[in-house]
């Protein structure tokens, strides 16, 4: 892809690469093997199927390692881990990366809980594409400080970058701020910054960690690019969060429209959102239209 | 009963055992004790509470055991097995076996995966009222190839029919292979057949293995005919899918108008779409009005 | 606060406090360690969320002791007890009594099932603030008979009212017995009711779990008077269900409907529905406008 920070025609081609990262998702429909929490199994299978991805959940070990190998991407959120699941996470994580299969770390309430603080450091080491954490989780990840309040964060977005890009730039993995403006950044430093979403989304239990399962995705149906692919999950699930929110009453309708959402955004709506470093949120805004 | 294929009025006569299953399913709210996976249990809930029953989840196996003994059904679904919960289901068809209660088995993604591909094969062996899956996983039951993607299924419900009376004569359950129309065999040959539902009904997870537990319902509910009480099952479902994909933007709000709907959907409603084989798909829907 | 049973403004002064007790809920945000059971994890954290409260569910033993200890509350619910949670209830009510954080105990369906009536009545010696649970469960856990059928109650809410005053003054918890009106009953005696609410909520898988998560955070929001905390978070639930209810076409959409209530509810809305032992509800309803 041409870099989005380029010279003129830059923005619309990123707008561009956005849109057709949205299509390869419904036309793939890849299979994500989620190794996630309770809690939110249920929208993260349910957010996949409205995007356009197809879900499993598998909770043996054996079973998790046979699927990761088959599987488009792999997803593994610490949520609720236990011995069982961290199991499953270590021989699907070895299976993703003997088949060549993308694998996305959620670090869900790392650096407010040592038992998987420990483990996530660990397993970030292990070559995931991408890391997606609210700002607390990546600079506790990075060891950069952190350590929110169970899933708040405790930083705002921007708090974390330097973090963030130190992460990628030692793990090789994209690495996810998400926030009320997520920034994505690669290895290297090149970033992206998502903008749209709704704070209703920080009432819905699972809005992140669905989140997360839709980078996994996106990562499978666009694989070339990874900063892309996580800008472009980030920017899907905010357009359709931004739709649901102009007709929900509360929390438990915006959720049920959010889903209906996720089906209906166009590439050209998540394309919108999208715009590279120092584009005013606004200039951004415009230039997928 | 008498025979859905036979002479004039047994078209008639089907659909008046079909509304009076649904009829006796709300008048006697059986509880069922569901061994399922933890991507649908909520909604697996849900549902048996919408439609008129009354659901038990266990984990631990000796609660397992003792609650499939004192249960009206028990289902066992393997879409997120694992040591435990492998205990106990097999201490649960143990339980139930000796006291006589009915239970289903939904072999959730056999085919795909060998581990519980293994353990669907052992359990089909100990005697299940019925089985009810899509079309790969029976196929794949029944040693006849198969083998989906995840839930997916790859193949259409008649080209599972073979495999399906084959599993039935062999186990002596009857078999149901889920699908845009639904197929239900007995052992020994007699078909029924469902219409209606609605595609959307595979944006969501847990709404095939939801019409698993109401499966289990039913044959607790309308235990002198398996066959009959199989398809009001796959009727009751259907027909509140229909209804609720009238109204629905979309998956979030289809699962939630489908919840609805299965407490409104009459008994008339659900029989109209339960027909005998070779009867056409007009014919049937008729039938019951 | 004054005694809710004393001489004029008695009834007032209660719907303040009631109504101030929903404001310290939404002020303070309190983070609820919820060791729960996975059929209702997601709706237990939604209704937190939607209240005004935080959730966190850690499922390891070793996280659930350091969160016990780190948060406002603790909530134990039997309802898919396994070897592992059982562990991590041991170690996390430990942890909160020796960090002074106040837990909760559910007993769900305790009295039908063996092994968590054995294991409830000894956590019930070990000094939870409260325990919530619907007649039968409340019976049974005071060795007073009960045993429902699953999660159904087999008694009346007044049938429960000795146990419950029994339960209390030998466990130093309130105990709360939820039904058409809930019964609050302190060590000692003190009394408290709650109108309202819907039949809807026993259609809903989960309604009265979330129920249990609220009581945990009243308790941590409003922690001088148990008994009163206890009443403000029936009386908030019961609120937002009999406002959802009134739109709700089914049990589908009166759960949506009751997260956007539980959102939107205020405090005196809350507090019309509490009233003194022996006040007749329509004196108790007018009394908080």
């Amino acid at each position: 892809m041409s870099a989005p920070t380029g010279g003129p025609g830059a923005v619309t081609d990123l707008a561009e690469e956005v849109a057709r990262a949205t299509e390869a998702l419904r036309a793939s429909r890849p299979l994500v093997c989620c190794l996630t929490n309770e809690v939110v199994v249920q929208i993260s299978a349910n957010a996949l199927l409205a995007a356009g991805a197809a879900p499993a959940m598998p909770r043996h070990p054996a079973e998790a390692a046979q699927l990761a190998g088959l599987a488009g991407a792999v997803l593994v959120n610490l949520g609720t881990v236990d011995d069982v699941q961290e199991e499953a996470v270590r021989r699907a994580v070895a299976s993703a990366g003997a088949a060549g299969v993308p694998w996305v770390l959620d670090p869900v309430a790392v650096g407010v809980l040592d038992h998987r603080t420990a483990l996530a450091r660990e397993l970030v080491t292990l070559g995931p594409v991408a890391v997606r954490g609210n700002a607390s989780e990546v600079m506790a990840l990075a060891g950069a400080g952190g350590g929110g309040r169970g899933t708040d964060t405790a930083h705002g977005v921007e708090e974390a970058a330097a973090a963030a890009a130190d992460l990628a730039d030692r793990s090789g993995a994209v690495v996810a701020v998400s926030g009320v403006r997520d920034l994505v950044v690669a290895p290297g430093g090149r970033r992206l910054l998502v903008d749209g979403g709704s704070e209703l989304g920080t009432r819905v239990t699972g809005f992140g960690c669905a989140l997360g399962a839709l980078v996994a995705a996106y990562a499978a149906a666009a694989p070339t690019d990874a900063l892309l692919a996580v800008a472009a999950a980030h920017a899907h699930v905010s357009a359709a969060a931004g739709a649901a929110a102009a007709a929900a009453r509360g929390p438990g309708s915006f959720a049920v429209a959010w889903l209906d959402e996720l089906d209906r955004v166009g590439g050209a709506d998540a394309a919108r959102l999208v715009g590279a470093e120092h584009a005013p949120a606004g200039a951004a805004t415009g230039a997928g239209a």
